[in-house]
């Protein structure tokens, strides 16, 4: 190749790593790789046999790096690329996944005395020993009249890393009188490979309690454990730089193991869910990314500070740099349809499927789309899985009204689409409601890419057009923007997150419009929907938690 | 046989007569028979290619006496019975059936001259041509104030005779200038056998508008229809004879053919539901009668008239004599579960019944038994095809809450069952609340000799006894009981409907005892059913009705 430009991006997943590289300006992908991790994720033992108890989710630091050389070597070589050729290096990680480690960065699990001791590991996001911790914590804020879990709407996850560091401490203290930093996998892996120490601005905002201008007064920490606000001084970070913008220049052994040139500039790590901002082509406010897995994840730039009540988290530079991030999220979106594919399809419908050797649920879509829009004659509450926005109560059930002996699969197959993208349209009028409105959508994700009913739904249902992003890839793709922001222009990358964004992410690969009389059908059967969210929802009735099981 | 004592009884049903043969005093069955009609149900031409309108469902008053004759001999042949064997007769039919006759009893559909005219031919139950005239009814009787409605829940249904009559003087007047009588095919049957006509009390009290006393007053009528005063008043019963009592004997010329004693009693005719109760053994108050079919329905004898709010119907005499007889309705019940059979089987349940050789739904009634009672995790309301009792509503639909990602598909079929259960409740406690306290309940039907996990979900649920009647032919059963009891003790037969009832049905085939512990638990989800209940059926939403198909 004649001097070509390329970005790096690393996407640090709970199973495996994946290294993208993209070209620059065009966005073009030249090569991806994927590595498992070698010990993958540790429930129930230690690599030593050492059980562990229940709830438990460990990983070993050692496999991110094992895993980062293994791709980054294998895209480079699989592209042809020299070592001057990359410009930039991104990645995003799974967060909250944080390890205790010394001064020197070397992870405590690694020391042969903490061998045995689960709580020297890395604690996978989906680690769920800090039940009491999570609770204990809530409880203190609570009763300290605590203003800022607002941003939070109102509680700390036990994933996040306040209840796992309380959770150690109590459980195995000599693991943090040890330690000299307790901190997120992805600084730790940029610290490894910068030789600098300091925090991205994503994870701490969004799962580490920094709130921009400090953590939460010692005095509220303190309620919930003496111990707090010493560790929270002693092993959390104090200087942050967000996504986007350089977290220092790769040391030159790193730029040896993985073919890369030294001082290569390393971005500050991203979420691998924010990373599919970047990743979608969104480097500005007014464009809302959903990632559409078995959840919905709804991201949002903008460029001031609103409360916005219910939503899951407003932090300041926690997606791109200069900006105010927002998350909100649906609690089922591809576990909806999944239940309906496991539990409700008949076995008629099964053996048509096989017939025509379709996907069982690529047959519903087709039998789905037969039925008019909003003519199925059920309205759906989507609360499979509880609500996470807005009305953030994981106790909520989901309904279903309407049944008659006409009631077929279908109807309630498309009903759970519109349950959904009914879901999804509560979000968009309550940012906008909250002066942030929303202008377009771009969709990613495993059901973006192939319910393309659902996503003409979508764009009915809210009146917005859905663009579905071109790559598979938008997280790893994200952290390669973040990778070539993090280069500036001088280095040939870009000079903002927003360029990078546009230039790299391209076209989208497909766009739905609102079609008008569908949206009017659908207005009718929103009413209904919002009748039935607000009476099981916002006090009308609680039964739905009183249903015993 | 040494001089035994037979009683006969014929079920007419829409389908096919059967006859049953049953002994006194012991109730063995000793011979049944089925004769499908030969023009069957005509909905679409008459027997000479004559096109029906939609709607219309008729039948050959010919037909009646065919099937008649053929099970009639066919159980004296198979029970090597003689001609003065068989004390009394007893028929059921399906209600309300009517047709226009001459003086003679010929039908007029016999004439060549009516023969092309669908009016002149039997109405079937299930026509459905008098939409707007059972609208013209209600409408005039609303306006006129008129207070004997109540007894049929505030409004009269097209299926019964006013608007049958009524849609036949307006569509084809030429045929009620010349008919004589307008009257059940049961009542004709009857007529014929004996020579003698009379209107049965049942039939005519509960469609025939007959209050007891007289027919609603002619200024009520004439708001409908300034004809429909003389049309009652000309075509109409005026002498009434309830089931159980003889309405006179057999003629010669029928006793020759059917192979009878001339003179033998022939009770008056009872509808083929009502039948159900003297053939489960009921001839007295507080016994309640359900029939378990694709809908419930329940029928109880009272001693004093009670106007019950939203129930089908209480009417003097109505179901057997020297009682008042009290109806109402479940709208889906075997219903329930065929739909749940059609449409949410999953394939994976049905391929494991087809290797077990197990019907899917004996297959889903054992996964629901290892679900504990109340514990589905979800309620339902079980308004598939509306609410026929208490509400009468048929507006209402079905509704299932509590779904989460753990719902499976036999805790959905669990919970219809239950969700069954509860409605049979509420009317059995509305029944009570009125004065009518049902001590136990006897079922038959469809669903009672097969899913014994629903009947014992009844009986915990309503806290009653629940008993399965030994005979599968309730109906015709309940028929002979009453030939049996219009033979008098006398003639070989038994002094009252109550002694011949519990006499000839025997001892229940199961019965079905409540339990404590299930009892308790199905209070508290009862309690929620009740609270989804009143919400959207009582005026808290009626967003039920404004659903969009």
């Amino acid at each position: 190749m004649n001097n070509p430009r390329l970005a790096l991006g690393v996407d640090f997943g709970t199973e495996s790593a994946r290294a993208l590289l993209v070209r620059i300006p065009d966005g073009e992908t030249l090569a991806t790789s994927t590595f498992l991790y070698s010990h993958g994720v540790m429930e129930e033992a230690l690599p030593d046999g050492t059980p562990l108890p229940e709830d438990f989710a460990l990983q070993a630091p050692g496999d991110y790096l094992e895993a980062l050389e293994e791709t980054v070597r294998e895209v480079m070589r699989e592209a042809g690329a020299g070592p001057s050729d990359v410009v930039g290096i991104g990645i995003d990680f799974t967060a909250c996944t944080p390890l205790p480690v010394l001064r020197d960065g070397t992870p405590l699990c690694e020391l042969p005395e903490f061998a045995k001791e689960p709580h020297a590991w890395v604690k996978l996001w989906k680690h769920h020993g800090a039940v009491k911790e999570a609770a204990d914590l809530n409880r203190a804020f609570r009763e300290a009249g605590a203003k800022w879990t607002e941003r939070y709407g109102g509680a700390l996850n036990l994933e996040w890393i306040f209840p796992k560091m309380l959770e150690t401490w109590r459980q195995a203290p000599r693991v943090l009188e040890k330690a000299h930093r307790f901190l997120e996998a992805s600084d730790w892996v940029v610290w490894r490979l910068t030789g600098r120490e300091s925090r991205g601005s994503c994870a701490a905002g969004y799962k580490g309690c920094w709130l921009g201008d400090g953590y939460p007064p010692g005095e509220q920490l303190e309620r919930a454990d003496p111990a707090l606000p010493g560790l929270v001084d002693r092993l959390l970070g104090k200087e942050f730089v967000p996504p986007g913008k350089a977290a220092g220049g790769l040391l030159p052994e790193w730029a040896e193991r993985l073919g890369l040139a030294p001082g290569t500039p390393v971005s500050a790590p991203i979420i691998d869910a924010h990373a599919a901002v970047p990743g979608c082509g969104v480097g500005e406010p007014g464009k809302m990314v959903i990632i559409l897995g078995t959840s919905g994840c709804h991201m949002m730039l903008g460029e001031k500070e609103v409360l916005v009540p219910g939503i899951q988290g407003v932090v300041w530079e926690g997606i791109l740099p200069g900006f105010y991030g927002y998350e909100a999220g649906q609690a089922a979106m591809g576990d909806l349809f999944a239940w309906f594919a496991k539990n409700a399809l008949p076995a008629a419908y099964s053996a048509e499927a096989g017939k025509r050797s379709l996907p069982p649920l690529s047959l519903m879509e087709e039998k789905a789309r037969a039925v008019s829009p909003g003519k199925t004659g059920l309205v759906v509450l989507d609360w499979w899985n509880g609500n996470r926005s807005i009305l953030i109560d994981p106790e909520l059930k989901g309904l279903v009204v309407g049944f008659h002996m006409g009631t077929r699969p279908e109807h309630l197959f498309r009903a759970l689409l519109e349950g959904a993208a009914f879901g999804t349209r509560v979000i968009l009028d309550h940012f906008q409601e909250h002066g942030l409105p929303v202008t377009e959508v771009v969709t990613t994700g495993g059901i973006a890419g192939k319910n393309t009913l659902f996503l003409q739904i979508l764009a009915d249902v809210t009146g917005r057009t859905i663009h579905v992003a071109r790559t598979d890839q938008a997280c790893a793709l994200g952290a390669a923007v973040c990778g070539a922001a993090a280069a500036g222009e001088d280095r040939g990358g870009f000079p903002d997150v927003a360029r990078a964004a546009r230039a790299l992410a391209g076209a989208p690969r497909a766009s739905f419009h609102p079609e008008e009389g569908a949206r009017a059908a659908y207005e009718e059967v929103f009413g209904l929907y919002m009748e039935l969210h607000d009476h099981f929802g916002r006090g009308g009735s609680d039964l739905m938690k009183r249903i015993p099981r």
